[in-house]
């Protein structure tokens, strides 16, 4: 499985989780549910029945503003959910 | 709020749904990934704070297969799940 990607145009990180079943996958998006909403911070997430991707742009998110230390450790935390 | 917007190559439905809060699209993200699973049917589904998109391809997914009456059934389900 890989791991974050760092884009640019806008700056943004994105990282694609994939699942043997259903299930799996669905514990994941509960999961991470409940972390955002502690978080207060909601990435864009899409999934389907095995996948889930998130892209994660800069908490200030004006244009142009590059990831912060933040925001890799709220990439971390996501990563921590896996298991 | 718009309605379904059927596309081409692929056929699919696609529609945005908006909410106010949060926790009404978590709500309604509960309710559709009960429905689907019911179904044992999985749209491609993407969303963040307060929006929620599902792309829906025909049931029998090979290249260039219509979309049929039971795929326009599964969308006003899922239109339902809103009330």
């Amino acid at each position: 499985m890989n791991k974050w990607q760092k884009r640019n145009r806008p700056f943004r990180l994105e990282r694609r989780f994939e699942f043997e079943t259903y299930n799996e996958t669905r514990e994941f998006l509960e999961r991470l549910g409940d972390y955002t909403e502690a978080a207060k911070r909601f990435p864009d997430i899409s999934f389907g029945r095995t996948y889930v991707n998130i892209t994660l742009r800069p908490e200030d998110d004006d244009e142009g503003v590059e990831l912060n230390e933040a925001d890799y450790q709220f990439a971390a935390e996501i990563d921590g959910l896996l298991s």
